[in-house]
């Protein structure tokens, strides 16, 4: 049996107020609806435009989170910044708040970087942290970081930081990836979670954790349904339903797309605004969303 | 005439210490030696492994500098972060310490990005900083940053913000991309710097103000000739002198190469090291390196 999360994850979408700054009080709110709906949270995520935000908006808004009695058991922040010392300061914060664990970005600017210098990086923020309470999540996005993971570098880490190197999140898109990876790694307490919950199925078959996934912040609930239902008859058709929601949401720009939806589900414009270099949708985009999310008889049950 | 900063700018190499932290007082020392070859100074340059440090230690660093007199007329340093929160500071920073601009990357995480995002955040930075004093060059280095600046853009920024933006530093490496930038913005007080000496005479022929390089960490005096002698007779010879070196030096990953070359003639070992997600050069690479600038017969004049 794994131990440690596992399941559906949200990386949760940040409210900014009119003049940009984040919100925490709905944002709270939106985490807790997530949570009610049995999702953990990746504060700070990709989808949560986390790399638009400073490092002491992220601590603000994580510090509200926990302050809000939200148990910091179920989150998992993303942590990982360019500079070490950034990456250092947000993780040893997640740690001491008693985070499950962090969801690291390689640091990002320089291209074409080799294992020995992700090495270094990933082993000096795991020392100067010094805590034998770290969880670290790999987070592997290749298509916005550039910068990724080969399966050579997650052995080597897996290697030096047992217990340490808890799992990864595999944003490639490419399912035999994310298999490699699952072939790499089988036997060691590692735990792999698709970046989409299109792969959620095939992931939890092949002996993956779960998926943490942007589309968890509108539709948790049948997420997880298909999390724990994986092994019933009705598996593939649930896995079915979670792809149609998805690829009608994918068609456009997916934050600003997500923060459409939740503007319109909960009657609050600003949920609609994201920060640059992002842009809102257009209004008939945005009308075509919600117009085809109605028809489909989409809700989300708020909590 | 052009009005403002122009010739040639170094990306100042950052000094790190055995712990890896920024060590002021040496770093100082080799940016007092370029202002006194004739190159101004970019601190906090792809070169100066700026994303690889906190926004406090690049604070703390500038401030240093400008303690230890010399002149911030003769700096433009990097101030853009992919959060406009924190390129806002870094910003608001160097033009309050009288900064004569700074260099400013686009957010580089998103990519795929549009041009109306993009001029969102140049607009919302701007007008945070809110300070007639602010010369914004902008810093096109796809190769590296991946999101860009197209023409469209610039000419829609130069629009709205006349004075306030000032040039660009374009290291696409692309020179056709440098001539449709200068045809642009011809007429206009804006300045085009190339990234690369290799470019300085076709640069200046064609009207741009100088060049931003790498190399201006360990041959400033010989750049900053020919772009006195641009229109002399020996123009062509001096070009080509820059091109031997710049092309020796950039057979290596260029700022490892850079730091060693560094480490060599100032007999200082600590010059070599670099942070993560960079590594420095291995023995045998640096010994040819160094080898082959001594058959040239190259060095620092370090004064």
């Amino acid at each position: 049996m794994i131990q440690g999360p596992s399941g559906v994850f949200a990386p949760v979408l940040t409210l900014f107020d009119a003049t940009l700054a984040p919100e925490p009080a709905r944002f709270v709110g939106h985490c807790r609806w997530i949570v009610s709906q049995g999702a953990g949270l990746v504060p700070f995520g990709t989808t949560s435009e986390a790399n638009s935000m400073s490092r002491e908006e992220r601590i603000e808004l994580l510090e509200r989170l926990v302050a809000a009695g939200i148990d910091p058991a179920l989150m998992m922040p993303g942590t990982g910044c360019c500079a070490l010392t950034d990456s250092v300061r947000l993780t040893r914060h997640a740690v001491g708040l008693g985070c499950a664990g962090v969801l690291m970005l390689p640091p990002f600017y320089y291209k074409a970087v080799g294992e020995e210098g992700l090495f270094r990086n990933y082993a000096e923020i795991i020392e100067r942290v010094g805590d034998p309470r770290l969880r670290l999540y790999l987070y592997h996005i290749p298509p916005i970081a550039q910068v990724g993971f080969g399966v050579a570098l997650i052995e080597r880490l897996l290697r030096a930081y047992p217990g340490v190197i808890a799992g990864i999140k595999d944003s490639s898109g490419d399912w035999s990836n994310t298999e490699a990876v699952l072939a790499a790694t089988r036997g060691a307490p590692f735990r792999v979670f698709v970046g989409t919950e299109l792969f959620l199925l095939r992931n939890l078959r092949a002996g993956g954790a779960g998926c943490i996934t942007a589309t968890a912040n509108i539709n948790p609930a049948a997420i997880r349904k298909l999390f724990e239902r994986w092994q019933s008859p009705d598996a593939e058709a649930l896995q079915a339903d979670l792809d149609a929601l998805r690829r009608l949401v994918q068609r456009y720009p997916l934050i600003p797309a997500l923060k459409r939806v939740l503007a319109h589900a909960l009657r609050d414009e600003q949920w609609a605004t994201v920060r640059p270099p992002l842009v809102e949708l257009d209004a008939g985009p945005a009308r075509e969303l919600v117009a085809a999310l109605d028809a489909r008889g989409f809700s989300m049950a708020t909590g």
